[in-house]
């Protein structure tokens, strides 16, 4: 049972067949080819060599086919945490060099470890504390300043920055040193891509092609956008004119080794490796469950955690640096028709022969074809009209996601993503520290009790109904004390207080001690306090208090029961009304 | 209306006359006699001259009465606070030296503007956050602490310290350096002092004195400790034998002027000012809403908050330190009859008479006499049975109340305070993390559905009700989404869910985005989703996004609407039923 849980891969093994061969092996095909331009584009945008996007895509596929519980998931190099891992590892040596490539190690190795250890804690949870609005807006705002971030290979100036307050005046300020034939490139990759997307597909499916086909082929634009750019800059001798290329690329696979170990680094490293072992998380555990629940299939938090954190040791251990699900990648895979996990270990092997065979031709590919394929990429997950929608629906999630977007764009990718999930929280505690009250009464020719001020309802003289819409504690308990103060204080011919507890999920120490004192001065004034409708659970609680004992009131199941009792009269006239 | 909003004095003022004043002046004399020795112990116990505590009790009363709204506080140096400011100090200047007490100015000064900043903002509820286990249990730790920091001047030995972890060792190592006179002195006072508070008043009454006059005269304990004391070292000459007296005190009133500013000093006392202010607040308005209930009277929190930063700039300004009302103190006064506010402006008068002709007097006052008055009065404050009872009730209030507890006794009292508000936020956002959820049932022969785990219900086979009790916000969203999927993939005949929602009083975005992803989910297995019993506000919110046209299914007033249109068979025969 416990190894089952552990290796998901013991169960989709034991009836793995011909038929599920073939669709993993032409899914890996198709996957492998979109993969190969993507892992040296955000190996690229992390400031890594172009080849550690490629090491990141194989042995990792491995770990996750192992103990990975989605059956579609397509790990590797993804753009935003490639994003992430640039902005963590800024300050600790220049871009591309030795240090930052062990530093990137490292950064694996630490989220890996971070996620295997919430699995084994079964910590899934505490990713759920990054809001949906907080993960949309940032992923907004990541892809716009990574799509302004390779503005620079682009347009073939140098323009480096973390934030758009560094980027824009950078790219503005070397707009005269543009370099055309970089520009000329650039700019038609971008319009080829972005045709290939919105354009190829119908016209290849009036051609007559299938529409699976059809969009099959249309995911390898990039990799003739790849073939074609080569051959430009081949044949027209572009890398003299100023086009940066590639450039050489190590053969062969990597060698294993641990990354170098450094108590100091590790302590910096580690507040930026636990963010994006959250935000890899929430990507890949989003796209998995979505896919999983087209199949019927259901994924394990706790098996995403483990298959994640090996697929992030494996990184760290071949050279590569931190990984996880990414969307459009899984999506191709599961359109593809990809069965089992054994797709990504094809794609692995794929990626392995591309290492060993490929990477010569790939020496005169200009960066500007592997930023435009990133740009295209990430300006598809730019959603700004979420925020609109947010905004309309809840003040609250709105300002938690403009907050996030604004500290994202304006001050960094983590400090944006902490400013969201902090301002989550403050809002939620705000809020119910001033809880929603009303005085309800009984709509006539029912037994239910509504709002005094949205519906025709009656209530007894004697007899005061107060629902309270908020679990009670701490930080709204004084308020209780206060409101109550304030109607028993307008309302002198008051005998009974009904507190209508539906809404009451807990009455915590502090809640307990304010209905101690509220009872007290209600007595003082002549009004009992009782309660109605107390869930179960709260009831155990109030149980393990002598509150129960003195309080001098009673617990109605209902406050139908409670009117009934305490105003009989009112209550049977209202009961025979017609509503 | 502003004006009578922010001077409740405009209020009392008009109907003010020779009964009250009166009751007001005997009161006022009561509280002088007991603040006087209270004055200088807590000066001490802060680290300060002891004139401070007398200056600190003047112009703050005076600044109290004109702003404050309860009738009968009594304000002044009290024992926390007078802790807290010892420790915020520490790390300042020498305690006693110029530049310590400047600092202890700068940090009145900053807690009255603090203060009044939150009364102009209203943001009295922020005291909230303190929550009544962790205020318990601060308290209890603070007696705990001021009485073991007060042993030095029983025991006639130098021991410093901020915690306990300091304190034991330093009291221990300097065993044997005892100083008998001081040890007799200190030991014979609490003897003297205990029995006062105990025995005394049972003994007045006995000898016929009325009760009120009994404990009226008991107060006075102190007085008449610091009278023979003074007779005995002056008789003895005792200071020769090394018992630490008083000394001189500066006769005279104090000069008003400005503590000296340092914007580095400013900074490094503001977080320690910001919790003096939240403490005081809190300890003030407790003992302020008590009194007030007793006379049917109501105590505004912007006002005190505005009558509480006013006294700490007064005592800023006239060489004190910060204060707040005390609890002993008021309770004293009110006990005593004070009336209005006057009592406050009496007793300020009281105290400026005592600076200018008693202060010779107090000279050979021994500290050990002080530090006895301190000590009775905080180990009354402590009630260490306080944290079995929250335990009991409560584990996660027990755990933040012993956190409390341990870490001001261990590691501060700020870190102290901040870990048991943290940790309270943490466990109640832990605990909302995973709610409470029931599959309920129809009560036979009712309209009720209760939870099928507690009561004997019946369930219709192809509706499932299930009654979420929390509101559904980001960190539970995702575990909505677990729960409903298990309990469909275990019940296959399900066509209907009913999320019977009376406990979810707010619905944000990402549990809108949960909620529709459920739907979409229901929706591939055949079952659709309905919901039942939402509130108002809820609905309102609902109805802001586009999610009620689509979801498919219905919102019904109640559980039982809900079952009576879906499962209409099952519903009338378990009606009929005999529950």
């Amino acid at each position: 049972m416990s190894l089952r849980h552990w290796l998901p891969c013991l169960e989709w093994g034991r009836q793995y067949d011909r038929h599920a061969a073939a669709q993993d092996g032409l899914a890996a095909l198709i996957v492998t080819m979109m993969l190969i331009p993507q892992s040296l584009a955000y190996a690229m945008l992390a400031g890594l060599p172009p080849v550690t996007g490629l090491y990141a895509s194989i042995l990792p596929l491995l770990a996750y086919a192992l103990f990975g519980s989605s059956r579609t998931l397509a790990v590797g190099p993804v753009a935003v945490v490639s994003l992430m891992t640039a902005a963590a590892l800024q300050s600790v040596a220049p871009a591309g060099s030795p240090e930052y490539v062990g530093a990137a190690m490292l950064l694996a190795l630490l989220s890996g470890l971070i996620l295997a250890a919430m699995a084994m804690l079964r910590l899934g949870f505490v990713a759920n504390f990054l809001s949906h609005p907080v993960i949309s807006g940032f992923i907004s705002a990541s892809g716009i300043l990574i799509a302004f971030s390779q503005l620079k290979h682009i347009l073939g100036i140098p323009a480096a920055g973390e934030t758009m307050l560094q980027l824009v005046p950078a790219v503005l300020g070397h707009l005269q040193a543009v370099n055309w034939p970089t520009l000329i490139i650039g700019v038609s990759s971008l319009a080829f891509l972005w045709w290939t997307r919105s354009g190829l597909k119908p016209l290849l499916t009036r051609l007559g092609l299938g529409a699976t086909l059809a969009g099959n082929l249309t995911k390898a634009g990039p990799v003739l956008a790849i073939i074609l750019s080569i051959l430009a800059v081949k044949g027209l001798h572009l890398e003299q004119a100023g086009v940066r290329v590639v450039g050489a690329i190590p053969q062969g696979l990597p060698g294993l080794m641990l990354p170098t170990m450094d108590l100091q680094l590790t302590l910096q490293l580690l507040p930026a490796a636990l963010l994006i072992s959250l935000v890899g998380f929430v990507e890949s555990i989003s796209v998995g469950q979505t896919l999983a629940a087209k199949r019927r299939q259901r994924i394990q938090p706790d098996s995403e955690l483990l298959g994640l954190g090996t697929a992030n040791i494996a990184a760290a251990l071949s050279g590569g640096f931190p990984v996880t699900g990414g969307f459009s990648r899984s999506v191709v895979n599961y359109d593809a028709g990809a069965q089992t996990p054994l797709a990504g270990v094809l794609t692995a092997a794929g990626i392995a022969i591309s290492v060993l065979l490929l990477t010569p031709l790939l020496h005169d590919l200009p960066q500007a074809v592997l930023a435009a394929t990133i740009i295209v990429a990430v300006l598809s997950l730019v959603d700004l009209g979420a925020l609109k929608h947010t905004w309309r629906y809840s003040r609250q999630d709105g300002i938690a996601q403009l907050a996030t977007i604004a500290g994202v764009l304006l001050i960094g990718v983590e400090t944006g993503v902490m400013l969201g999930v902090g301002l989550s929280l403050l809002l939620f505690l705000w809020r119910t520290s001033r809880p929603h009250m009303a005085v309800v009464g009984q709509l006539p020719g029912s037994e239910h009790f509504r709002n005094i001020d949205r519906f025709d309802v009656v209530e007894s003289p004697e007899v005061l109904s107060l629902r309270v819409d908020e679990s009670l504690y701490f930080p709204n308990a004084r308020f209780l004390e206060e409101r109550i103060s304030e109607l028993i204080a307008n309302r002198p011919q008051i005998r009974h207080l009904v507190l209508m507890c539906p809404g009451v999920n807990l009455i915590d120490a502090s809640a307990l001690e304010s209905l101690e004192s509220i009872v007290e001065r209600l007595h003082t004034a002549g009004v009992q306090l009782h309660l109605s409708e107390v869930k179960g659970p709260v009831m155990d609680q109030l149980k393990r208090s002598d509150f129960l004992q003195h309080f001098g009131g009673k617990v109605f199941v209902s406050q139908f029961e409670a009117l009934r009792n305490l105003a009989p009269e009112v209550t049977r006239r209202t009961l025979q009304r017609q509503a």
